[in-house]
């Protein structure tokens, strides 16, 4: 039984777990004061291109959200996010937690536009209301989609007209740069955006996520915020080496580039045989529309959500391949699929 | 240049590292619901003695203590700890944060003692004051002393005939249980308290820490509570395989066995010497007074914590060793200070 | 210029200032600890039947709802509530302040059914998303309509099989209660709700509202919770004298039939003229939708809020009649709408 | 049975009660907006003699405290309080509520001075614990004692050195400016704190205290935090018409120095008769040691706390006099107390 349930299957990248190996019984400083979280930093600011910014390796996205917003804002403050953003939905309230009320907006595509955030600055008009402040999205969305340089600029452009904070959620980052209609570069991020993470977790880590702080004001005192949220390891180390190993190449890249096509084969062998899809996914998950029975018959052999109920037949599925999906697998899962008609 | 300065200098025992290289590709389930935590959980409930207990593997200590206190309490408790609490210096207000007052206890040796607890319980009169609830106690505590077991016995029974819930914070508590005055182990822990912790990153894992809930109304809805805390890791595996490594035999307690004995080496070289000590520490954390020029001349070979000066020529400094920690570093250590003095 | 605004626009009913006069200068009791507010709540108990419910005076209605809402639920439990409900759009997310997410259902009419309840229940399947545990509901609602017995009884009943907690804000509870087609008494509310709220600044008093705790394990310690949100009064007797004056015989309920009635005499001349209505309101809220040019001849005279553009030549305005309107006001005002047309 | 227990046992001035009498049925805009509230602001900016600051009417002091207080931090942020402050004990966790650390220092008289603030300041060295930003006081403070302008102008100054807000909780502001010895005026707060408040409640008005903000950076949005924490009230008029009527003539400090003179005069008899007192206290509050006898027969005819256990025989009160208590009272308390002997 092979698995797309999702891209955090497995364990790490084998070039990880060997730097993580070989460094085991050097002494570091604690709590991201070591020397390999320092290298990946600077490595980091290398590849992004950019000296004017902060970064924090966190352990994970949940937490990497919540202590971000939870330090941008002050408390009448609140998100604006689409109605299928991961805070808003598959978080637990891990943003209002922290005291803040996220605004749903409804979407298509699962992406914001500035015709949208601006219908939710102008519901917002006085202080009964909440004050809208950052805006958050995500990057490959929760549905596939991706933001494309044009659509980005001017979302950014937008957000800073009228004061607003851009947030980048980059869980799956790697995936959404690495498509090629995206024509983005980290280096971009750090100009258009005012944070973003980088999310290692679903791109071949074991945990971690490197979050990138481009707006001056945000910067100051992060450590007590991520300490007060219980998201600075002790071994921070286990985070920088891990980070080290993915950007000290183009490793990061190759494994998304890798998911990414391995869904791409999956999806075009689908849309050859005449099927659609609930959304526009050029990203490493797809969500192909099949009858209910071909459904059942990969069910025996494949692990994977299904969606949701499109008609009385037929159903939407989500399909996540990885950095770790090997070609031989796709190949035989293109041939049950065949099969399955 | 070797460091006394913690017990988290290093990575993870090699068994570990070669626990996670060997399950490394396989697939499993996300978010702790794989088989590797399942059979973790399944193990400590056996090594623990009961199976009425709800276990949950957690990245680190703060997230620990700031997920459970905040599940356990409601917004109007707070927690009794001693002023030197780990949760009262140095999580940076992560259990305020959660919206929970610290009410803090002067004590000799940083252990809670039931008089003290109860004179705490009655400066808290009506509802213009918090409601004590919860009693945190670290075990071994932060300046190294150990509850016994007389201790913990008298201080659970107070809590329970005064309707307080007992937390052991045990980030240390392998270096606890394994001193021989403590006679205490972990089916003790379980009858005695309500919760607490086995510490996994200071005592040989990477990262990881077991948190026990022992009271039934306390056990609800606490994946929730972990997700909204960002502490639900999507590869919770990372955290079963350690674990399991742990205790499938002896591990954890000879690593924390080791650990001691290489404080105890050192602890009684100093008294041979003639010097005293902070406070009494049977554990791996000692806290001995020396003079500032012997202090100077180990700062130059050995990494480690000026605490407190004590006198006009003399200070306390803290000494940490770990599962890590070679004999013949410690021979070393020992010549290096008998020629320092 | 006479103001339809809103119905707390004025003081108190004269009978509730002559209270506060004859008292003064007596010495009381702080903290709602006082005999006034003592009698108050006996005396409310009596009205609405029943010596198992807890009472509390609190100075408003946001106040009520947070300090109740945040002592109801648990870390990680969440409100469900109506798009339009108080607590998700004009509260500046004092909910989410005290932690708590808030789910919104799109409603039609501002009232929750069952099925919409139970939609939101089913959306919300695991740890990975808030749990539903709540109900809020306004009584009459924001948009004007009311409750009527069948509909209350049927949403409780849901409630209690699916293990929600039903807490109904009363801010204008009286005009909802003295609708005729409403058929419920405190008595019912007591019966059917887990706590409600009875709101006197709406309806005659200078300030306060009386929560009312029906369910016994939601009436623990709630005098802390008051405390510390601070809502609880030094000079509780304010609260106490209003409320006894209100209840000491009709006078609460008269003053809300008042403005029940006045809205009436309104609403039936502009529906004789012909025009609809934006929602469909027995109680002292009504949303007319008029021409625009009758609207702006309106303003001349009468302050009151356009509440909603309908089509290119009319809008919905919102006039709000209250226990201070005069007869020969509104009897002036239709002679004014008769002359707009 | 006379009580002296506390300055908030009457109700309202009659000059107060008059005001919102004549004002009853005159129609005014909701949520301090109205002319009143206004007229209130603008008079408080002349009497305080600038123009420079923000001013907001809020019902209660434990309200006022939690809402600035969280305005003005961010997450990591904690406030510094006197051991006796009334935020620190007798709020109910009300600013931990709001995620926010309050550090205790310990003095002898209720009032922090610079070293003890640089003594806290010196312990919070890093990231791992929380940050140190506003100093919190009571001026008078909780045991009666007041900073005078010498003690206010070095706090000030060292504040504004370490870059730490100063804030002053003036429920009993009026009795503090009142004593001779204090000669500080309202100006010199403004040009002294970040932000205070003038307590109405313990001073003659039914509710409300007047938060001043002196800072610009610290006034930013504040009506939003108002309202997220409840502290909006409808009938807003009911706080500006209390302020009018206090400070439209020299009535508020009438009050205030009507009810030091007459702590004085039983702090004087007191005296005469030999006995000492716990604290050193010039305003309205005073704590005389008293043999334990006398108070049993003082509490025959009068209200007031036993603060203390002093020693085998004798404790020490608390009597609070008010601008309520009348000169004949305390002539006969004086009789009464002499007699008691």
């Amino acid at each position: 039984m092979y698995s797309f349930k999702c891209d955090y299957s497995e364990g790490a990248h084998p070039r990880i777990i060997k730097a993580l190996t070989q460094s085991n019984l050097e002494q570091t400083e604690g709590y991201g004061e070591d020397i390999y979280t320092q290298k990946a930093v600077e490595l980091l600011k290398q590849r992004i291109g950019s000296d004017n910014i902060d970064i924090h390796l966190i352990p994970g996205g949940t937490q990497t959200n919540l202590t971000a917003i939870s330090a941008f804002l002050r408390p009448h403050e609140a998100a604006i996010a689409a109605e299928t953003g991961h805070i808003l939905v598959h978080e637990t309230g891990a943003i209002e937690a922290t005291g803040h009320k996220i605004i749903p907006v409804g979407t298509e595509d699962g992406k914001l536009k500035p015709f949208q955030v601006k219908a939710a600055l102008e519901a917002h008009t006085d202080e009964h209301m909440v004050k809208p402040k950052l805006v958050y999205i995500s990057n490959s969305t929760e549905i596939g989609s991706i933001y494309n340089r044009g659509e980005l600029e001017e979302l950014s452009r937008f957000c800073r007209e009228n004061n607003l904070l851009l947030y980048m959620d980059g869980a799956r980052l790697g995936s959404a740069l690495c498509c090629e209609e995206s024509r983005l570069e980290l280096s971009d991020l750090a100009a258009l955006t005012d944070a973003f993470y980088i999310g290692g977790t679903k791109n071949g880590a074991l945990i971690g996520e490197a979050l990138v702080i481009c707006r001056d004001d945000l910067k100051e005192d992060f450590r007590f915020h991520m300490k007060q949220k219980g998201a600075l390891l002790a071994k921070g180390r286990l985070l920088g080496i891990q980070f080290l190993e993915l950007f000290r190449d183009n490793l990061f890249f190759e494994l998304a580039a890798h998911a990414n096509k391995m869904a791409g084969l999956i999806r075009d062998e689908i849309k050859k045989a005449g099927f659609g899809f609930l959304t526009y996914s050029p990203s490493n998950q797809i969500f192909p529309i099949l009858p209910d029975k071909v459904i059942t018959r990969l069910e025996k052999n494949y692990g994977f959500y299904v969606w949701s109920k499109v008609d009385a037949d037929s159903s939407a599925i989500r399909l996540v391949t990885s950095w770790a999906t090997k070609d031989e697998v796709i190949a035989e899962f293109i041939e049950d699929f065949k099969k399955a008609l």
